[in-house]
């Protein structure tokens, strides 16, 4: 029996509770034949509570041993106060950077059964599939200078620097193009190249990689500010959007909304693949927040958790038909109308967190 | 009778059709007894062609006189390929610039007569009335270095760079409290404070205007990412939000395509009061673009360049009541089914740019 180191961080809020729906799922894997090893430690204000840093040196060792990492949320008023370098969201941007996990994959996907939970009507985005690919350890995250400086006079001045070079566009636009290739071969790279020199670099880039490499693949170059529109206005017009780490931020929580399934959708940070081993770091995490207002309450849906699991089975460890199994009875979970609060449908009843991970792994 | 200077700079695309209909305006006023001197310029793509530049010193210097610019829109896939110094686009940033016009308005209006246009849900958006209040003037647009330097190994860098100062947050805030008192009175700020320095220094200094400034004023923080979602999800929890160049770039433009109303939205960019005259410095001009698909074709609505030069009247010449006649004929026109295409009822028949501006003169 092989097996697959896992490293659980369920970090704050409602991470941890739907973390425990997840295990629920690895244990029905065990029992079956597909073998983890699984270890947890602490992340975001969880660690700093308990260490005083958002991510302690022996948790980045076990991330930077572990074969996939799957990562809750971080966060919450509780920590509003702490020191900007130690944060929640410093263990967050610490891991995707240590790790690598240069390619932020972000499916905004609608689910027919839930296109009326969507604030758009559903004709504007029943069947929509998108795919996000947001560059994930450059730009404006972590670009130096990046500092506040009191001048003379006592006031103040903050900078941030937006920085990409060469090789960091290239890595991210093969990933998109890879990935429209086995979709509807469409890329939208979006940027703000009138106003932005990382702009006009990233367009260079990505033109050039599209000619020389994958020429059959459609590819539009689109304003970032205009592809907000557009997810608006006609998000079905995109397959793979492919864009910088602050814009993927935005457009891709604008798409995570529009498909009313914001409780739904899973997310994988990859690193580069070692040509040794054929492997690649990797991170698994929901696309949604920590939601501290439901934390502790049994009311968030794990969905968008244990999908992440799923495509770590699909992305990390090749298993393709353990992944379909999984997302085989998520599909029929929903089906059957058995749903949290966020996805009920009107008048239904809807039920916690751990019914959904029972409900899983009976459909298993 | 009192005369106001105004400098019309219709741009490209559709810019010099819409600009047309606001003369026709201006030509009933001044028949009416308000008298403007206006004047005419080349800006965008039109300069280049003419001058080889996106602004002529000339065009600067006419917009530095002028008591209030009248902007069209720049930009069409003719310029592509021009040097970026030079391309369409920077002639509106250094009018933005050199003008000092740090304060754009952005308001957000659903006409419940447009409701249906949106993509959102009729009851998402209808009554929506949102005022972005963007900072214009900084961040990422102007900071320095901006560049791209090849490196020694032939690959290049490109660096943008995001700088905001005590001084540029304290006045950008202070207007959008401002006019939050003048409607329902709450702000909501939006950064990336757990990112970005800049938002850090953003967030202290909104905190301190509010509690020293405007007590009495709702504050609430929130994440631009999340702020997109929510205008996605909830847009009507919004009054005024106020946040950076970059951010107010796309949060403005979600927020415009909500509406249903694109066509309809007029946008101004306000200077400091000159302490001795009482005076600002403004540009006016509509939300949507230069829209090189249908330009010269008569089909484009007029109404946000009409209602900019609105926003002109009450804005920058304290003529409330000439503003408010101009808005009623508008409202009355929209009301009697007279519509461009982007706007009409389906199955009515649309009508053209210039039915428009003459229906709204016959309303005068
Ligand atoms: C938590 C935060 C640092 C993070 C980000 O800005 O990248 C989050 O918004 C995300 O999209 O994963
Ligand atoms: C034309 C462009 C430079 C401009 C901007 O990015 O500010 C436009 O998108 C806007 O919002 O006015």
């Amino acid at each position: 029996m092989a097996t697959h180191k896992l490293l659980l961080l369920p970090g704050d809020g409602i991470g941890p509770e739907v973390m425990r729906e997840v295990e629920k799922i690895v244990g029905w894997f065990a029992r079956n034949g597909v073998g983890f090893e699984t270890e947890a430690d602490l992340v975001g204000g969880a660690a700093y509570d308990a260490h005083g840093v958002s991510i302690s040196e022996a948790a980045m060792a076990r991330a930077q041993e572990a074969d996939a990492v799957l990562f809750g949320a971080v966060g919450g008023p509780k920590w509003d106060g702490v020191p900007y370098a130690v944060r929640p969201e410093a263990g967050l941007l610490r891991l995707r950077k240590d790790l690598g996990l240069f390619a932020n994959l972000r499916p905004a996907i609608c689910y027919p059964a839930l296109a009326d939970a969507s604030s758009l009507k559903r004709e504007v985005v029943e069947g929509l599939d998108i795919m996000i690919v947001r560059e994930l350890t450059g730009g404006v995250y972590f670009g130096e200078p990046k500092e506040i400086v009191t001048l003379e006079d006592g006031s103040q001045r903050a900078v941030d620097t937006q920085l990409y070079t060469t090789g960091e566009i290239e890595r991210i636009a093969r990933v998109a193009f890879d990935l429209a290739g086995k979709r509807r071969n469409k890329v939208s790279s979006a940027e703000k190249s009138n106003v932005m020199k990382t702009g006009v670099l990233w367009r260079q880039i990505v033109t050039r990689i599209h000619r020389e490499e994958f020429p059959a693949t459609q590819l539009e170059h689109v304003l970032a500010d205009n592809c907000a529109m557009q997810l608006v206005r006609n998000p079905k017009q995109f397959d793979v959007i492919v864009t910088d780490n602050l814009f993927g931020d935005i457009l891709s929580d604008i798409a995570a909304m529009l498909t009313g399934s914001l409780g739904m959708l899973p997310s994988a940070s990859l690193g580069a693949v070692d040509p040794k081993t054929g492997s690649r770091k990797a991170l698994y995490e929901p696309v949604h927040g920590s939601a501290p207002d439901i934390a502790g309450k049994g009311l968030a849906n794990p969905i968008a958790m244990i999908g992440s699991f799923g495509m770590a089975l699909r992305y990390s460890f090749g298993l393709i038909e353990a992944a379909d199994m999984l997302d085989r009875a998520i599909a029929n979970v929903l089906a059957s109308g058995t749903r949290t609060r966020d996805i009920a449908a009107p008048g239904a009843n809807a039920v916690g967190t751990q019914e959904i991970g029972d409900a899983i792994v009976k459909e298993l």
